[in-house]
């Protein structure tokens, strides 16, 4: 599967290499904002039967590509499939997002979980990865991801999406052993599920920590940071000859960033809440930087777009190692234009 | 109205004078984790009933007192009752939160807005306050409150409470201008609020910015920042010959904390994403320091709560200027006895 890439941007950003353009893409790119998505959505049916079928993945992952010059792919999936195949049963309600029908409350529960494994249990996965990436032909890279061990146990603990999530830190502060082998479990995971992608075709993955950033600094370290680190430290980091990046994302987590740069990642996704200049002073150019436009800027004009879009590519400063991307992903109600001038006014920037 | 407080610890350690031990108090400390408010509630009807009727406000900030020796109350009463007495319909529905009836939507909303008269409009807030001063009799100091500008304005325009704030940010990107004369008008609106307050008996005043934190570094110091400065800055800031501290707490606001020092106030609000010695260092000691144990925490045994007060306290390192309290609201199935325990471990460490 040795593909010469015709776009290697992404690939070279991540590992900071020079390029002739800040690559760019969207989280969160395939999905509702897009007219195709919602038909295709309306005739196919529930978000998981998307994700669960291989040739309907594989289509959703490259509508964007048709109708925007990004940069990448990113296999259109979700943070919660693993456990979903440790058989919680996952499904989504409409409008209150993911829900488990068993969800984990006891040390009985966690101790009863294993990794799943991937190539019969995540199939559709792989095989989602196997047909994007001969449908892109080498065009551009394609990104496969997961969610991080921590995010992932908060949905499994709470049984779905939470605000003040009172029941996985009740579990952390009240067992934090139980907690720590239901991460351990995760993290386990995570490096098979990412490794496997590896070798399906994904040419760089993503660890999505959505909600590292609700911890205290020591037990972002403790339950987070370093479970991301142990999966760091497993993955497949050439596959082919080729390299694969590994990019980490804390949402909330710009006091971490010196932390995370030390995990021995190539990349860090950075959100809104601080500027690429701070975040790279803080990480000293250890690692490449992903971000970190607000996804609300997307409703305002396209000229305001570029404006602020330059102004994120100014903040970077001058050398290698930026991807642009949003700072979260992409809301649903944003127009698809205001997408296209982004991508325009990111590559119309003289790189140096 | 003077009087000497018996406990004056809370004022000592907000203006950074020495006190024989750390006070504590706790965001909602008068709330529904109290069977006593829930029984109060059930009798008297809904929560906005319980703000509006003076004496019922009264009763519940004072029951937590019964209960353990903190050394504040703060009056029971909500961040929403500006844009209430604005005429926007504030109501709570159950499970949802905050809801306007009539919110914010067009410039022309935006102009029709004037601060309300504190004294007419929002006098039941300053009849609890006067009612509850009786009451105390001197015994610990009351504390008075607002939202802050950017805060308020986010529940105003997005008609509620929101996930993804993109009403209140599709405004600040496409009228920058409309956002600025709102956030103004607010800022009238909390200056003459704070005063009245000031004028009916609160001791100190603390202006709760929840979802700064959600901006960018450039847009809090613009929309958030700025307005709360201008708010600092016309504060009565003695009364009747006793100084009154003013505190800024901005959620998810650990990277503002230095600029947010400079302000004026004396005291910083901080969250548990944060530790208390890093935040001391970035402050370094302008301002003392509230906070900031995570509220999921009373979820552990009280040996633990015990421990992690110690940790807290031990990271504020010697010296004045710590008030304990949590990093955001108490939360409502939290034990009782598990907040005793706390105010006794706090009381009970050795300040130098």
């Amino acid at each position: 599967m040795t593909i010469t890439l015709q776009n290697d941007r992404l690939i070279r950003a991540l590992l900071r290499q020079p390029v002739d353009k800040t690559p760019i893409w969207i989280m969160r790119q395939a999905g509702r904002y897009l007219p195709e998505y919602r038909a295709l959505r309306k005739q196919a049916g529930d978000f998981l039967t998307l994700c669960k079928t291989p040739d309907l993945a594989a289509e959703i992952t490259l509508q964007p590509l048709a109708r925007f010059p990004l940069d990448a792919a990113i296999i259109f999936s979700d943070i919660l499939t693993i456990p979903d195949a440790m058989g919680l049963g996952l499904h989504f309600v409409e409008n209150e997002g993911p829900k488990f029908h068993r969800p984990i409350k006891t040390a009985r529960d966690v101790a009863a979980l294993s990794p799943p494994d991937p190539e019969t249990a995540l199939r559709y996965v792989m095989d989602a990865i196997t047909t994007t990436r001969k449908a892109l032909a080498g065009s551009v890279p394609l990104i496969g991801f997961s969610g991080s061990p921590w995010t992932v146990a908060t949905y499994m603990v709470e049984g779905g999406s939470s605000k003040n999530f009172s029941k996985v830190k009740g579990l952390r502060y009240q067992s934090p052993e139980v907690m720590h082998q239901l991460l351990d479990t995760l993290a386990q995971s995570v490096q098979l599920y990412l490794n496997a992608q590896i070798a399906a075709g994904a040419q760089a993955v993503m660890i999505f920590d959505t909600w590292g950033g609700i911890l205290t600094p020591q037990d972002y370290r403790d339950f987070s940071l370093a479970y991301m680190q142990k999966i760091v430290s497993g993955l497949t980091r050439q596959y082919n000859g080729q390299p694969i990046p590994v990019t980490l994302f804390t949402k909330n987590g710009g006091q971490h960033l010196a932390a995370m740069a030390e995990t021995g990642c190539d990349a860090l996704g950075v959100d809104w809440t601080v500027n690429l200049s701070d975040a790279r002073a803080r990480v000293q150019d250890k690692v490449a930087l992903q971000g970190n436009m607000d996804p609300c800027l997307l409703y305002a004009s396209p000229e305001d777009i570029t404006r602020a879009a330059q102004q994120i590519m100014d903040s970077y400063g001058p050398g290698p190692g930026h991807v642009f991307n949003l700072g979260h992903g992409i809301h649903p109600d944003v127009p698809p234009e205001h997408v296209a001038a982004l991508v325009e006014a990111v590559h119309a920037y003289a790189c140096d």
